[in-house]
This record gives structure tokens, sequence and C-alpha cells, in this order.
């Protein structure tokens, strides 16, 4: 068994052939095919759209299956059964599973199968599978990720934002800009390489700024004009360059203006559109298909 | 993107394709095979039986493989994401999106893939692919549907009555009887070439009825009273033709007898197994199936 | 249409044939493949991890889809649909159901495809799989069940002890050590020729069991030093022969120490992975696989 629970399970030279393999994918190479018999689990113990349907779609765009477990259920005459537990029975019947729990994610040792944190919980809570898609979302813009000006703005705690943090140190861009409130990054910690690299900004502040990621901010993370002060406008996006992009791991819902949604720096949904590439390349890297398919050539 | 919300945005002639692809299907000859990978989005952000697990079971005979929304679930930092953006999330993983909500279906324009209502909300709510299976029940009958007297009985405002009424505008039967109450067909309105087929009749005057149509009621819209006068009774079933048939796009409660369910004019089931003949149909339109085989054919 | 509902509806030639075929299927021989287009429905109106997640594996891994109703859910305009009437519906449009309920399981004459029981209620509820998949795991202990001395603890009613003893009266193990409580077998009944194979013993005398089968004790069936008395410790593990095997057929809340779970002794997680070659091969047994490719292959 393997766990990818942080962005830090997956080598730097594997993050770049899954970027890699998921521009492929989008540029139309298929998938290499797996078999239908082949199960994704996911173990959904927490609601999710985005990350659930698109693992679920990219199982089968491979040509798999998913199988789901959405939410804890007691069975009928006990309590609901642990996640751990849920996790190992889950393991034994398929061939990966991708699991989001609001714990940190830990794994018994009698599984065989790899898992994917779908995102986790905790302190040192992670989203790695969100993260490779934030990541390949930034390589689409036209300035390569080194010379980006990427600015986060929101609850900068956020699972997904703490692992695409990680992943930007190994990426090194040009400069990190963050639009935050103190309270929303207490207690975070990063990288001290990536110290000379961050500045901090408000949000009427970004006219060079050429990827704005809205982290979003759980309700009442903070008061509402802390909330205001961090909700991205229309003139806000006005004053970014033609060629920028506004990305952002989660629904929004008022950590953007209504109005706003729909102006051509927005790439929110272009970006989740991807997401079924990326996972796509993240599931034929864990299942390792490539050699399958040369063992299952070898048994005929 | 194409969005199928009313029958209207089928035409007749297309209707007629569906209903002999659906009748093709029935007699056994196979639906054209779509693949594994194809995937049929289930955004039942409303809960249904029939709809849902209907157009899961037409699109895996159809070799095409279901993912399901069911109902909106909220993540973690946020509040329930939108109905359209629910459905644009998904659009963007798969090859078609069948949705059902409780307020009009509206799409963005962003989505690419054919959407199609399994029955929306409003006050213009439409149930099209039911309609289309309750169309194809009606044509099960011995006697062609332009020499049917068909009777609907209940609340006709539900929207699988608004759109079969639509579609048998076209088909012209011989007679509409609306076996109702006045408070049950408020504000409804029909196409005025209707007029001169309908006739109001109580529930005991059906010895000419070659299908009755038992729209439902939902709890509270009338008085027990009135209730107890739209229920169907064995005794009615009884004055009805040998050949006709009972039908009904819905679980039906109390709107007929317990006793009622086992009589032989009562075709429910059958219209129900029907149905995944009319649903594979009408997949099978919309992906535009040989189309496809034909480019793949070519890619080859 | 043929029920499933007991133990007791598979002859035991029937029995030795399932679990030959999962012991071939575990030692890495195909199931008879079925095609993606063959449905099993899983009707789990009551909530189940490991039987309603174990057949969905087992449906895939024999190439079929598996399509889920999970809970009643009322539409929008009545009550929630009765049990009998979705079993109905879902059965209408697949291959054959596994249905999970809390009442006696019945199924109406115009079901045309096998259902399966994956537990049902009421006073003579039973668990024919799960007996199934219990049988399996005590066939994978090194000595024959026919010489096993078997312990079942806890509340000997639940319906899969029921249909595990029904089993065990055809096997005719060695013996059979009842570990309860008086009103933990209160109105069961069993077939009298287990009688003479029957001892009642407390929990730490199971020197010589061969296996011991921790049934579940329902929250509230008893007093919590009842239930103490019935919690299985490390020291009960310790003291039962080097060969012995634990089993269970649910998630154990607190009828398990904590600690013992690792208990080399403790097979319940190996148990649980077997479940999924147990069920193929009763899925393969009720699809009845290979006739319907015989009748496939004449059809071309």
């Amino acid at each position: 068994m393997t766990l990818y629970r942080s962005v830090a399970d997956f080598r730097p030279d594997q993050v770049d052939q899954i970027l890699d393999r998921a521009a492929q994918i989008k540029s139309g190479e298929a998938p290499i095919a797996s078999t239908h018999q082949t199960i994704v689990g996911l173990a959904f113990l927490q609601a999710s759209l985005r990350t659930r349907t698109g693992f679920a779609a990219a199982a089968i765009r491979l040509g798999a299956t998913p199988i789901e477990v959405l939410g804890l259920r007691a069975s009928d005459a006990s309590m609901p059964e642990s996640v751990e537990s849920t996790i190992r029975i889950l393991a034994g019947y398929t061939d990966i599973v991708v699991a989001r729990v609001d714990q940190p994610l830990v794994v018994p040792d009698s599984v065989k199968v790899p898992v994917l944190s779908g995102g986790d919980g905790g302190p040192a809570a992670e989203h790695p599978s969100q993260a490779l898609i934030d990541l390949f979302a930034l390589s689409q813009l036209p300035v390569p990720i080194s010379q980006q000006t990427i600015a986060m703005c929101g609850d900068l705690r956020m699972r997904a934002a703490r692992s695409l943090l990680r992943l930007l140190t190994e990426r090194r861009p040009h400069r990190l800009v963050f639009i935050t409130d103190p309270t929303l990054r207490e207690g975070l910690e990063w990288p001290s390489e990536l110290n000379k690299l961050i500045e901090y900004r408000p949000l009427d502040d970004i006219a060079d700024v050429d990827a704005l990621y809205v982290v979003g901010i759980p309700h009442g993370a903070i008061h509402e004009e802390g909330r205001a002060r961090l909700r991205v406008r229309t003139d806000h996006l006005e004053s970014m360059p033609a060629h920028a992009g506004v990305f952002s791991p989660l629904p929004l819902i008022d950590e953007m203006e209504r109005e706003a949604f729909n102006h051509p720096r927005v790439r929110i949904f272009d970006q989740s559109d991807d997401g079924l590439f990326v996972r796509a390349a993240i599931l034929e890297f864990l299942l390792d298909v490539p050699e399958r398919h040369f063992a299952e050539d070898h048994r005929l």
C-alpha cells in the first residue's frame, strides 16, 4: 500500500509526469486503457462535487468503473463504522481508493492498494489532487509558472492552498502575493525559501498579477468587514493583465461578486473541466496501468 | 449545447423517431453501442426512482456509464453550490446531463453537451422524457392514438401531465376526458385547438375510455373529499373496455385503491418497464451515437 | 422470478457449487465474463457498507454494472414509495436485484429477474449471502468444518447468525459453542438435530475453539454488565489454538476490545476481502452466466 496524503508524497518528477500526461490527454491522446473490471473506490465521507464526480468520470474515461461510499453510515445493529475501517473494507474490493475525510487520513497497514487523499482534515490537512489541478491550470497561462506573479486571496489555511503552496515551493514562481487577513493565516507554516517571494497586498493592487487564486473563506472564519475586503469584484479583474486568469479550487459563494463570474479573466470552469484530464493522469499513474497491461499480455 | 427542457424542444418527427427506435429496442434490436467511456451525468437534485434508475439503466444498456449527483451538497467550506453551477461542473465531465430540479431548468451558455430535463419546476414545469414514455405506453394499446379516448385523472398541473398534453396536441386523439377538480387545473393553459377534444366527466363515466392516465395528486393539493372523488377503484376499472389500459407517471399512493393495483387493466409496471426502451432511444438520439461511430471508424 | 430470501432457498449442492467457484475465483480463475450491459440492481433500503459495496464490486469484476437505490425516497408529489414497488420498478430495469430491507423480503409476482436478499427483517430475518461468506471463511481454516468446534458469541438472533446456523445444520460441525445471554437467544429456534452439538459456555472457555464467530449485539439489546461479559479481549484470543480464526459478519464497535483487533487470530478483514469472491460466485450462479452466453452465441 502507498498512501498519497500530501503533495510531498509525489516526487517532483512524478508531478511533472502527471502534468505532462494530463496535457497529452487534454490534447486528445487516449488515456491508457484500463479494463471495465478495474475498480476505483471513492470513499467520500465528506461531501464533494468536483473531486468525487471528477474522479468518477476520470475512472470511466480510463475504462475503469467507480464504486462510491458517501458518508459514514451506521449498519442496522451498530454505530457508524470508523473511517479507517470503512476505507479498509472498500480497499479490499477495489484497485485504488480515493478518500475524502475530515480528519488526518491514516490507512491501516493491511490495505494493499494505493490510497489517494481527496482532501483530508486536521492541522496538516492537504488536497493533493486539487493542487495538481491548480498547478495544471497555472501552466495553461501564456507565461511560464517560473515567471508568474501568483496572488492567493482568502483563507490561506485551506487544505488546497496548503498543498498548492508546497508545490509552488518546488516550482518557484516569480512572486507570490498573499491577499489575506492575519487571522486567515494564523499558524500557517510554509518553507522558509518561499519567504523572499512573498508579498502582502490588498486586493486592489493586482495589476501585475498573472494568476489570481481565490482560496475561499469558510463561513464564520472572519467578520463580515474583513470578508468584504477580500471579495473579488469586476473592477479588480479589470485591473489585471489581459492574459491573466482567475482560478479557484472551490465553489465560490460570496468570495467573488456574482457579476464577476462571467468576466473573461475567470477561468474557474475551464480549470474544473481540465481537472478531468489531471485526475485521469493521476489515476493512470497510481494504477500504473502500463505495467498491468504488460502482466496481462504475458498471461495470455 | 442544446437544452431539452420541454417536449416542444423535440420536433414532431424527432418524437416519432424516438418512439420508433424504442419499439425496435423493445423488440430485441440492440441499441447502437456506445462505449463504456461515454458518460451520462445524472444530476438528480430532486429525488426520483423511475427517472434516475431508468436513465442509469438505459445508459448501461447503450454501453455507456452513468455518474450521479443526488441532491445539492455543501462543500466543507461553503453553502450548497447553486443548481446551475452544479450542472455546469458535471457537464464538464460528461457527454450528456439529465437533470431533475425543482426550479425552471436553465443551463449556462458554457455547457457544451446536451442537457435533458428529467423533470423541472416553476409555472411551466415539464417532464419530457416521462411524456415520451407515456406516449409510448399509449401507442402499445390496440387502438391507434388518433382513435383513442384518453382520460386524465387528478391534478392536471403536474409536470408530466403538462408535457403529455403538449404531445397529445400534436397527436390529436379522438377525445380527451378530464377527470379533475377546478382547483386542480387552476391556471393551467393548453393549446386552444385541444378545446374541441376536451370533455369534463366524473370518474364513473369512463365506459368508452381506452386509456386512463392517473396523473397523481400532491399531498395537500385538495381536501380529502375531493381527493376521494378522484380515487380510482376496481369498479371504475371494471367499467372500462377490455382492451383499455391504466397508466401513471408516478408511484401512486392513495390515488388508486390498493386492491385495484392488480387489476388486469392496470399497465403501470409495463409502462415503467418499457420506459427503459424509451430512455435508451432518447439517449441514443441525444448522444447522436451513429455519427460518433462514424467518426471513430474514420479515426482508425 | 426466483426469490432467494433464506439460505434454505439454495439447495445444499448449490451451496457447494458457489463455495467451490468462490475458491476458484480467489485462486485467480476469472469469473465467467458477463457483459457491461448486464445490470445488477442494488436496492439497499437499509444502510450497508460490506454487502452493498461488495456486491457492486463483484458485479464489476464479473463485467457487469451496478445500479443503486439507497433508502426509500419520496418523489416530489407523494409519500415514499413502498418497498415492494421500489423493488419491482428496479427489477424492470435490471438483470438481478439484491435487496436489503428492514421487513420480511416479499417480491411481487410480476418480477421476472432473480431477487437475492442482502439481509431482511422480521421474526425470520436472514442474510444468506453473508452466511455463505461466513461458511467460506470457516472453510479457509486448516481444519475441515466437519471437525471444527465453532463458537458463536453475542446476540444469536441476528439475521446473519440465523442463516449461518441453518447452513451449519447441513454441514454438521464437530461442536457448536453458544456464548450468549438467555435474553439474546429468546425465541430463537433451530433445527432439533443441532441440539446434540450445542454447548453453552462463557467466553473464557474457548481453548478448543477453531472458529470464534462474533455475531454482534445491537445497542440496547442487553444491559452493559451482560454486554461486558460478551466482550472479546486479547486474553480470550490468546487462549485459542494457533490455527484458530475470529470472524464477524458486522463491523464490531465494542463487541471486541480495540486492542484485540490486530491480534493475529482475527481474520475479519480477510473474511471481508474473500466476500468479494463469494459474492462474485453468487452473482454468477444467479445470473446463470454460462447459459446466457450459450443463448447469445446461438442468437448470432
